[in-house]
């Protein structure tokens, strides 16, 4: 059985062909243009490489509710075209096979899931900490969702002492986790690159101490048995180990969660998640 | 069919038999001594009024996990006699019938879900505000559940400007939501009982802020469909308007929620929630 995934990023579509147990059998990159410039590639790649359903995992926002009149579109984006496209649609219409739709970072969760970090747990919250924050929860083996997909990189923060950073999400300043903790606050803070910190930098004590308490939110408000991070900050690999200690110290014990090395952990998968996770949820897809 | 429903608080057990839509047929309450006290009371309750299935609801921490070795048991409570005690195990021993063994808030916020201010809603987060804070999450028909059950009363809350108060949870003292806002923690602030607070007074505001920053947390982390509020504090009429309120200026239209109004609102249900939810999930102990 072949089966087809989308990753539809802000700058490239990556279209591929494979199979249920994640591997790719024919892959290209295009690039994300107007929505008249990139579909008409990424039809063509599966009218000349037909597969039996498709797994989507798109940039947001995006309507990913199936019983929205709106499922399937992007929404308020400013990327020129994309606001208010009926994507999945435009899929539809051209290819008539199951699709599944979601976000980026949803797909890629599923993957870690089923085949990275989170392997062999009933359930997963899975973070990607980089230009933005997100968040997807495997539970049940679905991905969890109510009115929109989760928006956890949102969630209001307490500004640590001795933070004095305005912070930089445009709708919560420096009171949400985004605005305080994203790849882009933490070098605007620091006013160097990211990659121009020491490993010892305090900055990094500090962004371990921001996730921490999301993770400690996260471990009141779903109880995940396993968390796992991933993203561009992520490359900092003094950062989880710390993460883990300011989790210790926030709870004081009062959930008993697993041991903290088994609970917060890296990522499985690397770059392949996106597109993996495309053929998993494609063959979920299959068996609706 | 007659099912039978236990909703075992810190001070008295509430055992009924009803229908499974949710009617009381018989129903007793037995004080809450220790196990060897109350528990043959209860056993006798359902010996004299056989039922099909019995729906539990317990006060904690209670082990939940169907999955768990102590599952059944009630855990690390201080509660003389209680800890470490295999309550579901005692009962099976005595009356051979399915059961569902869950949380008290679970237990009435799944009759919330079902039968109250979250019908016909697909999923439906459930807070209690009174001596502690609790919160219950039905989604798919399901009540959420990882390594723990959910423990939202002690998500990490930023403290306001202007409040100096030492918060008041052993764990967190002012670092969590139920530290600085559960009915003790207004009343040790205020220096007075909260009845005694007059409606329009600012321990309100600062209540409905701290409440309105944990439903911006849960709509970024679960994005519920609707949000319920029951307990002891919510007799306070103005708190819900004043909740929504705070609850626009935190998430300032970052995601679209169903209209506030129809959003926050009050428990559909009064005392009996936590007897229908027995009833409730008693049935669907039946349908496994």
């Amino acid at each position: 059985m072949i089966l087809g995934s989308i990753e539809a990023g802000g700058t490239k579509f990556v279209c591929a062909t494979g199979t249920p147990d994640g591997k790719v059998a024919k892959q290209v990159r295009i690039p994300t243009g107007t929505p008249a410039e990139t579909m008409p590639a990424v039809i063509k790649f599966f009218q000349d490489n037909p597969v039996e359903a498709i797994g989507i995992g798109t940039f947001g926002p995006a309507d990913i509710d199936p019983s929205s009149p709106t499922y399937g579109y992007i929404t308020s984006t400013p990327k020129p075209g994309w606001r208010d496209y009926d994507f999945l649609g435009a899929m539809k219409a051209a290819i008539d096979v199951p699709y599944a739709f979601t976000t980026d970072v949803n797909e890629a969760g599923y993957a870690e899931w089923l085949a990275g970090a989170g392997k062999g747990h009933r359930n997963m919250l899975y973070w990607t900490v980089g230009t933005g924050i997100g968040a997807g929860y495997v539970h049940d083996g679905k991905l969890l969702q109510g009115f929109s997909n989760p928006e956890m990189g949102h969630i209001m923060m307490p500004q640590l002492p001795g933070d004095t950073y305005k912070g930089r999400c445009p709708y919560h300043a420096n009171h949400c986790l985004e605005g305080l903790a994203a790849g882009p606050a933490v070098e605007e803070r620091a006013g160097k690159k990211g990659t121009e910190l020491a490993p010892d930098d305090p900055a990094w004590d500090m962004e371990a101490d921001y996730l921490a308490i999301a993770c400690v939110d996260a471990a009141m408000m779903l109880s995940p048995d396993i968390i796992v991070f991933g993203g561009g900050i992520m490359h900092q690999e003094q950062l989880l180990p710390k993460i883990r200690t300011k989790f210790a110290e926030h709870n004081q014990g009062y959930v008993s969660t697993p041991p903290l090395a088994d609970y917060i952990v890296r990522i499985g998968l690397n770059d392949e998640a996106g597109v993996m996770g495309g053929f998993f949820l494609a063959n979920e897809a299959l068996k609706r």
